[in-house]
Formats: structure tokens, C-alpha cells, sequence
């Protein structure tokens, strides 16, 4: 893998990710672009003690423009993108409408390939092991920004989960605090080596699974993929290594290797189950990475969380009043039929 | 206001409230209904920490029914609805397809007029406080009940927000646990007792608000209508009685009777920002009500939290990788500017 850092003529960085080590990235962005003012602002709510991103210069950004004008295509003769490169394999750069800014943390996307048409799913193990590294370094990178508290890789797909371009790509954001949901967790998981005497909830969790086996979806050598016990969502299924890490930096080659096929299997079999001909299948993942400075970060699991929106294909999966006013999610299909469904997709 | 409480055909109940004390509701439902097995299971999810509600017998549920087989209309001769009578002003009944049964909790559907092609905002001010009384009332009862923690009453509005049935009504849900968004609000209330010698949260928030105005939406003698200083939402109105109450039953006359009012002109605006021709402004609102047997409970503070999953006029908010990966919101409209917007659409 070579990496090759650049800058977009406002300044904002790029990052090429290549698969052959002699790729050349000289390319140069020539587009008249202006620095965009980000008055990003974190507001804390003091009733349910979280944070707040307020993002106003946002509403202005790209909204669903037509594929020739798609900003994470490759640039072309009179066709200037966020990627001056005529191809590329993996690029990330700096988000011109980021949600977090300055000392609010800061926002990336990651494009998964330069084929407009093409979902992850549809990456070869290469092009999806190639992905990984770019998560892993822009971790790495990130984590040594002074303001910096979290590291979040996720990829968002489909319009009916609001993204608003088409082109396989995913963001990363660096938050300058510990988020609510992964609080909750250290929480958690303190309580329990607490009350018995120094155990792993992560571990337990997982051995439990694997025990119970009713909701396994796919078991590998480094890798076990199971729709949780109390799912939130109807189609959800978590990733985890069988070797506990507290995130990418810290997994093994074999975990590595393993990865892509695992993923590309999953993710193939979500579009068998709810359709890509009218419309991909939207979903949510969501890598879960220790926070950069907290004390007991060695004893956080990395793993994936990926779940759709739909509830049957064509239905989709609202979170409405209870979800939304009290935190408490209505999920009308039982996990294990779930997991059950996601077994019987396997590829031959 | 007159209260008539029966029996559907398969031994749901339905309690009628009427406006006139002299409402005769002997109608009886002659549907040949069977009792819908509601196998709906709590669980808990030990690294979150929070319940998830299983309800496996809901994707039969009704999805969009044509109007003239509205299940929440009069019933008329050869058209049994849910609601035998003829008409009705407010009608209350236990949904046949609960989210949460048996000793997981309970779940209401309350219709807010039999005219179903009205909406809240279209009620008069007398409808609004009998809605309000039916709410009130069925605090009282549904917190007699043994398993019940906290009642939740709120309405979901709008295709875009998941609805399924367009006659305007809204939802009760009586939940077996303290809810995971109203325990945090208990924890911060604790926290800032401990921290400023004994004053309550609640109290210091809508006075800091009074206080600073620049969020201010609309101003009664007994009511506070704003933004939050860290709203989470585009478009996001909380309504505080000044005198502060744990729950509904508290309110006193002024406060009961002023409500409609406030309500009404917030509702009113939102559908004047965000238009009503193409399709009603979608938008959640819940009360939030101190539960039911927690020691601090007279510490709560009884609110209505309402908010529109619209940006702007044609453009949704949706709740993406952040959102749902990390329960960290991102607002594209500074709460500032949002309460300038509902100013200016005031009634004359």
C-alpha cells in the first residue's frame, strides 16, 4: 500500500490510498475554491448531558447532483472533482461542509473506489482490504490531533437513510469528545468487571453468543458475525474479531485478512435479502473503536455494527416516538428470525 | 367532561371521552374479532444498558389502509371500525397490535376527533383540552396499573415519520422501566442538586431561557414555548408550564386552560414554515412526565417536546451514521435562527 498526502487548493488535505506501490499522485486541484467558513459549534444540553454539533454552513452543501457532476468521481478534461486524479483506488480528504470543525474536531470522506456505480459490496477483497488500511491510517492520524477524543469510521448508503450522493463513499469523524453510546458502554462494561471480579462484558457477550448460536450469521476463523440478542434494529448483525482489540491499529494480519471476505458476504447477503434492483439496501455501519485517551481503553472490543432500515423489503423501519422522545426502540422482528434469514441467504 | 369506558369485541378497552355530559356511548362492537396473541418481550442489552421491545406479531399490522376502511373512523352500517359508536369527540382504545403487552407494559392509540381528515393544529381550542383531559386521565389510570414505570403519551404525524394511518391520532405508551432518555434527565437533575446546593435543573434551564430570549418562540402567562440552547432537531419546541409540575395530573386550571392556545398557534406555525398543500408537516411530540414511582419524582418537570424531521421546506433530517452510530446529533439550524423563523410566522 503507498499513501500519498496532498492538499485541495483550499487547503483542506487529501489522501490517496494506492494499491501499487509505484502510483504517482501529482495531480493538482485547479479549481478557484474559497476556504468555506465552518462555524461549527458544540453545544452541550445540560437535561440529557450530551453534545450537540451545530453546523449551520451546512445546509448549502451538495445535495443529490447528477452523476456527471458527482464531486467524488476522478477529475476529467474540463470536469474538476474533490479528486484531481484521472483514477484513484481509495481517496480521502477533508469534508468542505464538515458537521465537526476546528477545534470541534474535524470530518473526512472516504471514497471506496473511483467506479461511481459501485457499492462496497460489489469491492473486490483487494479493493475492501485496501478500504481497511485507509481506516486504519486515517485512526492512526487522527488520534494524534491534540482535540481529539474519538475516531468514528462509517459508512452511510442509500437515500432513504439521507445520503445525498451516490458514489460509494463513507466519512470519518474525529469527535473532540467521548460520544454517549460508547460512554454507555465503558459504563457497562466497568460495572460488570465490578461485580464479577474482573471479567470482560465484551468477551462474555460474544462467548454467550457463540454459545447460544441461534443468532450466529457467520462464523470465520478471526471473525464471528451475529445479530445481537436485544437488537435494536430488525436487520442487525455486529462484527467482531475473536481476539479482543481496543481498535484497527491493534489487529492481527490474520484478523486482516480475514475481514473483507467476512464483510463482502454479509453486506451480499443484506442486497439478497432485501432487493438492489429498485433500490440499494440502505444501511448504517459503524465501526467501534476505543476512545483515544481513556483510562481502560485496552479492555474496549473494536467491532462493526451494521444494520438497515427496513423492516421487509419495501418497508422500511421509522424511528418515531418511542424511539425518538424516550430512547426505547420497538424492533417487530425477533433476532433469531432474523439471524435465521441471514443464514439461509449464504452464498454456495 | 363525560367518561364512558367499554369493551371491544375481543376484551380491549375503549373509553370514550365527551365533551357533553349527557354522550350515551352504548354502541357495541359485533366484530367477529379473535384476541391477537402479543407475544411482545423486553430485553436488555447489557453493553448499552437500555430495554429493547421485541414485538414479533406487529409486521401484520394495518399499513396504510384507504380511508373508507380507516380503523379509526366512526363505525357506520356495513363498516365496523375500532370504534363502534357513530361518532365520537375523543376516543381512547388498546391497540390491537401493542408494542409492548402483558407485563412488557401497554400501549393506547387515542383519537383526537372523528373527523379524519383533520389534524391537531385544525382542532378547536375546547377538542384540544378534551384531548388533554383523555391524556390527563389515563395518566392517572395507567399509573395505578402494577408493572408500569412511566407513562408516555405523544403523537407521530406524517408518512415521512413512519405513520401508517392518516386519522389524527396519537399514542399512549406505558412502559415497564424508567425510559433510558427520561433517566438521564433524572441523573443530571441529581447531579445538579448536588452540585449547586439543592436547585433544581429544570427550573434553572427555563429561567436561563426566559432569561437570555433570544430562543424564545412564544410567551404565555402559564406556558413557555423555546428552542433549546443545544436542540437536537432543525425545528425543535419544548412547552414548559412556568409553574413546574411532575406530570399532567399537577397542572392546575390556568395552566389546563391556556395550553390549547399556545399549543395550537406553535402547531400552526410549524405547518405555516413548512407547508401543508403536498403533504403535513411531519413532526413528533412527546410529553414528558416524571415515571411513576421514582423518590425524586417531585423534582420533574412536566414538558412537551415537539419537533418536525424537516430541514427545510422539501428537505428531511435524517438520522445518519452519527446520529444512530454515536447518539451524537448534528443540527444544520442554529436554534437561534430557528426560533427567529417560528417568530415571524406568528398569528396576527
Amino acid at each position: 500500500m503507498k499513501k500519498t498526502t496532498t492538499r485541495l487548493a483550499d487547503g483542506r488535505e487529501l489522501i490517496y490510498y494506492d494499491s501499487r506501490d509505484d502510483a504517482v499522485r501529482d495531480a493538482v486541484d485547479r479549481r478557484p475554491l474559497d476556504r468555506v467558513a465552518t462555524a461549527s459549534e458544540i453545544r452541550h444540553d445540560r437535561l440529557l448531558d450530551d453534545s450537540v454539533a451545530i453546523a449551520s454552513h451546512r445546509q448549502g452543501r451538495t445535495y443529490h447532483p447528477p452523476a456527471d457532476e458527482c464531486p467524488l468521481c476522478p477529475s476529467r478534461e474540463g470536469r474538476h472533482s474533490e479528486i484531481p486524479a484521472a483514477d484513484y483506488d481509495v481517496a480521502v480528504f477533508e469534508n468542505r461542509f464538515p458537521s465537526l470543525a476546528g477545534d470541534g474536531g474535524r470530518c473526512e470522506v472516504v471514497c471506496f473506489t473511483s467506479d461511481h456505480d459501485a457499492s462496497f459490496a460489489a469491492l473486490t477483497e483487494d479493493q475492501a482490504a485496501l478500504v481497511l488500511d485507509a481506516w486504519t491510517d486515517r485512526t492512526a492520524e487522527l488520534s494524534q490531533l491534540p482535540g481529539v477524543a474519538q475516531v468514528f469510521c462509517f459508512e452511510n448508503r442509500g437515500a432513504e437513510i439521507g445520503v445525498t450522493l451516490g458514489h460509494p463513499h463513507g466519512q470519518i469523524y474525529a469527535y473532540p469528545f467521548v460520544t454517549p453510546r460508547t460512554e454507555r458502554m465503558l459504563r457497562s462494561l466497568a460495572a460488570h468487571r465490578e461485580a464479577t471480579g474482573g471479567r470482560n462484558l465484551f468477551d462474555d457477550v460474544v462467548a454467550d453468543e457463540q454459545a447460544d448460536g441461534r443468532r450466529i450469521v457467520l462464523e470465520g476463523e478471526h471473525w464471528l458475525a451475529f445479530v445481537p440478542y436485544a437488537a435494536h434494529w430488525p436487520y442487525e448483525v455486529h462484527l467482531y474479531p475473536r481476539r479482543r482489540v481496543p481498535d484497527l491499529l491493534a489487529l492481527d494480519d490474520d484478523a486482516r485478512t480475514e475481514f473483507p471476505q467476512i464483510y463482502l458476504e454479509v453486506l451480499r447477503r443484506f442486497d439478497r435479502i432485501f432487493g438492489t434492483c429498485e433500490a440499494p439496501t440502505p444501511y448504517i455501519a459503524a465501526w467501534h473503536q476505543a476512545p483515544v485517551r481513556v483510562a481502560d481503553r485496552e479492555d474496549f472490543a473494536l467491532h462493526l455494527e451494521l444494520f438497515t432500515i427496513r423492516r421487509t423489503s419495501g418497508k422500511l423501519k421509522f424511528l418515531a416516538g418511542s424511539e425518538s422522545g424516550m430512547n426505547v426502540f420497538i424492533n417487530d422482528v425477533p433476532p433469531e428470525a432474523a439471524a435465521e434469514r441471514l443464514r439461509e441467504v449464504a452464498s454456495e
